[in-house]
């Protein structure tokens, strides 16, 4: 690693021959593997942006122009020119080195990273600020996939960043034609068309020929600008959808052409004005497993031997994306108005199942969630029952479609969210921990969170058979857990255990459920006895449970989702409603943005713990003014 | 009205003659006009797609064609033509005919409506559904304004709709070249080129000669389209960004002209897949007041004067509105870093004044509230404090970036929400009964809602001074109220009226305030001592409000937001936390959608007035078994 040694920032790339810096590529790529391999992360796309990374920094002077990568997952070549390789041993690790760009770890990352599609909002705002403030010598670089253009919001920037020729930008279409899955709809077939054009070919042959000689750095700009202008004049030409749009289009270049890459970016950056510069990459470009690998092309890893990307973790426990994928294969061969939507992640939602047996019945709209939601609006309208899985952190992106499209139309559309709750080593933007309080607000909605597989199959099966309203089923990216029994059910709520004086009544809501069940063998063990039940329909809240609150002398609500609107709140109010003044505990994710780390350990870091939690009701309970009898044993096992 | 009453279902148009058509078409207008001069409504919308809707129903056999209407306002000519033009002297009133297509009240509509850009999305899901079930012989018509073609959602239906070139679904653009206010972005401007792209001229010149004596009506189908495909021919070469999307594109047809609109709709129907139809429209047509217009061309209107278009409700009093366009007026012209941003609604949000002055500090980004958003966040990273100025309703469209991209960052962006809380005669899909419990999401978030004008601007001028996190201040639709000036204030915390007694802590958040006073009076004449507070910042909740509430026996919160999740809801949980067990009752709009009426008129169907939640106070009160003390005199007036 002779070469990467050397390189400290940005500017360092700058002292390389040619031949080093197509060297220090090859290094980059066996570092990555190497340390991806280790650690786990998002290798697939990164190995794609090896010499786009290089080719940036070779040609803008980061932080001056700073450099955005939406969603920030493909940003860890970034990391390495700048100076962060020596912490790659602690990527997306607890206090490591984070999986996105971020404003504490460099000067160089300007936005840390959100959801699909928002990084040319963040560049249009930045670049009008510089423009505002006298700063405009600066250029806003911002690398977007093609997948992200299919998000609207990428659309919605692309609309006003074109009407505004002046504004120093310049857009990095990385197209791989991937997202998760293989990049969808018209704008995929359009970029694939640009791609194949013949005079793109020519002007490239045109570009090498006139240009193969002149070295990427140590001669004036002027003079190589000069003579790279014979050659990429063609490669100019108004073309497409970004043109007609009003936007300078440069491409497609070889993305793995650093040469190539070099002359665009340079091309682009003359015009001070927003330009797109396409450049075709290849997902997971130079590791053959990952070039070879159907599905995502290594998108995200866990840990792999480095040489043959085989998992190096233990092979995986029956997870409840497996235990959804598999039921609603069965419904769907039951039940042809069933239909099912993914919004770009036909497999990590679990449809792969469901769509090989029903290819007619899937929709893989893009990364287009509040389009996915419309869509299952018009399905349902249409006589369909629509299922929309996606990650609960996504729903964020739907909540108008689905309160509004959706709820006030009172169709029965089911959504189904995997990782919901913490997730852990993504970070904030990808913990799912919004979506009961989102969906809770849409008036009529029926909401499950399942605390086992058997308990989703029913949920299941029963949103299915809502038809006058949306209906919402959430589970953890957590492991599926064994089954949980009751002790009975009544009424619709289940009981997991059931204390003998009507102390504390502690409701579990999903994933939490065997939290409660510890916190009740705790509480006995400190002479209170607890009650713990599942309603398994958190939402509407019932008059049952209502009714089973009042007859306790403090109530917990134990969910993983942010306890601010969450599910226990909703309980709090209903109780207020009905006038039932038993004091009520809500326990669940704080309001702050979550550390990264493993699911246990942000679980821990928050208090969301059987330990932390009995204490707390404990204290609630002698704060009360009630006494603490002596221990007994007043759990009743199951 | 000869005609018009002959037309009670969208076929007896066939039995017109091409001159009946034309007349009837200058009927309906003087109906739209003398019709929505006495109730008002959007008069500006729907005069200019009377032709277009004509020849929808002329080519397209609705119901079973299903005809949708994105937003919906623009369906009126489609009511009238339904047999609903008996019902339009109760048009937007409580009761009465809706605003927008009601499934309710006839089998034509089918979507009622939601937000801008959404049709698209019910389209191809209705087309999709007809197609799997067995019904792809309908055709699926939407009529999509060319300001909602600048929103992200109607580009991710776009992107979708195009790979499927078997969906029979027509998409007719009415290109008015505005939303409210006109279109902006690079699609704007490419309609324009397409617009007077002499190709087009020509071919309608071609059309013109070639079909003009063909009737309407009264000929096989076959013969006129065999005819007029000639004429057509060139009008249908493949152009621009439809057709680079892979979109089949017919026009721009003059979209006042029935006669080309039914040929262009012919053709369409014919294609048997997604078609675009671009017809070009005047907003306000034949209503001399609306064309000339400068703002909005009478978008929507209230009562007026049917041949001035002068305003015939009394002079407005002041506005909530007005009241922050003067101030943030005021703010520019102190702040260099003050920048605004509104989503196709420069005027309606007030932001006329800081325009005038700051041309250059204003950004109108179209219907895209998400980018608006992003945007947001780029303009605070780049160093400016903006200011995003937007409709309550709207902001459901934008949670995702300001948890994520605002506040996950930490960045000092001022959301401004106009229309908060119950709106009226637009229906539940305006209410603004969401935006703070969606808002209140936000980690860190200061929202406030304040009680008067004198409040407002304290809000405002704090607000952009926070650099670290996203503040929100909303407020109502209703009439500014006189201010009202507090007893005391204290650690941040107003008291408008301080009971003798700590019976019971009423805090009213925003436009309630006034009630809340009210219900001090009624409770003190039924013998109970009511304290009257008004946090300023609703959120977060202070330690103060907190020691306050702890006073009391009960606390009441009253608020202009839907009940779930409101802020009463984050007051009650921070109780909770903070070990305050003193009962709390939540005043707010119920979990439904709300029915269409004045905005008196819907508080009283909630039941949101101060004498029923006295009524309610008071049965609490008891219902904790205290006692209800001998009325007296325990309000201490200001």
């Amino acid at each position: 690693m002779a070469l990467l040694d050397r390189i400290h920032k940005p500017s360092d790339l700058r002292t390389l021959s040619d031949g080093e810096l197509r060297t220090l590529a090859g290094e980059i790529r066996q570092f990555l593997i190497s340390n991806v391999a280790r650690t786990g992360g998002h290798l697939g796309p990164n190995l794609g942006v090896v010499e786009l990374t290089m080719a940036i920094h070779l040609v803008f002077d980061s932080p001056q122009d700073p450099v955005l990568f939406d969603v920030g997952h493909q940003s860890y070549v970034h990391k390495i020119l700048t100076d962060r390789a020596g912490e790659f041993g602690t990527l997306r690790q607890r206090g490591g080195l984070s999986g996105y760009p971020s404003r504490d770890e460099s000067e160089h990352d300007w936005v840390e990273n959100s959801h699909a599609s928002a990084a040319l909002s963040w560049a249009e705002g930045m670049a009008r600020a510089f423009s505002l403030t006298g700063r405009d010598d600066r250029t806003v670089v911002t690398v977007v996939g093609d997948g992200a253009l299919t998000g609207g919001m990428a659309w919605e920037a692309l609309n006003n960043i074109a009407a505004e020729p002046g504004l120093p930008m310049v857009i990095v279409v990385n197209d791989n034609g991937r997202s998760y899955s293989p990049t969808v709809g018209g704008l995929s077939k359009h970029l694939s068309g640009l791609r194949t054009d013949p005079r793109y070919e020519k002007a490239m042959e045109n570009l090498k020929a006139n240009v193969s000689r002149a070295p990427l750095v140590g001669r004036p700009a002027y003079d190589l600008l000069h003579g790279l202008k014979i050659g990429l004049k063609d490669v100019l030409a108004p073309q497409g959808l970004f043109s007609d749009l009003g936007l300078k289009y440069i491409g497609p270049i070889d993305g793995h052409d650093l040469q190539a890459l070099v002359i665009a970016m340079r091309q682009a950056k003359g015009f001070g004005g927003p330009v797109i510069v396409h450049a075709i990459t290849q997902k997971g470009k130079g590791f053959a497993p990952a070039e070879n690998h159907e599905q995502d092309l290594f998108h995200a890893v866990g840990r792999i031997d480095a040489s043959t990307g085989e998992p190096l973790t233990p092979p995986v426990q029956a997870t409840w994306t497996d235990a959804f994928g598999a039921e609603l294969a069965e419904l769907g061969a039951e039940r042809d108005d069933l239909v099912a939507i993914t919004a770009a992640m036909l497999h990590p939602v679990g449809l792969g199942r469901f769509a090989a047996a029903h290819p007619d019945r899937v929709f893989d709209v893009g990364i287009a969630e509040q389009h996915a939601m419309g869509l299952a609006a018009g399905l349902a309208r249409g006589g369909l029952h629509p299922v929309v899985a996606v990650y609960s952190s996504f729903l964020n992106r739907a909540f108008d479609q689905l309160l509004l499209d959706v709820g006030m139309h009172h169709l029965g559309v089911t959504v189904v969210l995997d990782r919901a709750g913490v997730t852990g080593p993504d970070g904030p933007s990808h913990d799912g921990v919004w979506d009961c309080s989102i969906a809770g607000l849409v008036p009529g909605i029926h909401l499950a969170s399942p605390r086992d597989a058997v308990r989703l199959r029913e949920a299941l099966r029963r949103a299915l058979d809502i038809d006058d309203a949306p209906s919402l089923i959430r589970y953890s990216k957590d492991k599926l857990p064994d089954p949980i029994e009751a002790v009975t059910r009544s009424h619709g709520i289940d009981l997991l255990a059931v204390g003998e004086r009507p102390d504390v009544l502690v409701i579990g809501y999903g994933q939490p459920a065997g939290t409660a069940l510890t916190i009740a063998g705790m509480l006995g063990e400190r002479g209170l006895s607890a009650t713990v039940a599942d309603p398994l329909w958190a939402l509407p809240v019932t008059d049952p449970l209502l009714r089973l609150a009042a007859a306790y002398s403090l109530v917990v609500t134990i969910e993983d989702n942010q306890v601010v609107g969450g599910i226990g709140s909703q309980l709090q109010l209903a109780m207020n409603t009905a006038g039932i003044d038993v004091p009520v505990r809500q326990f669940g994710i704080p309001q702050q943005y979550l550390p990264v780390g493993t699911r246990a350990e942000v679980l821990a870091d928050v208090g969301l713990t059987a330990d932390r939690i009995t204490d707390s009701i404990v204290a609630a309970w002698t704060g009360l003014g009630h006494e603490l009898p002596e221990p007994e044993r007043t759990l009743q096992v199951r």
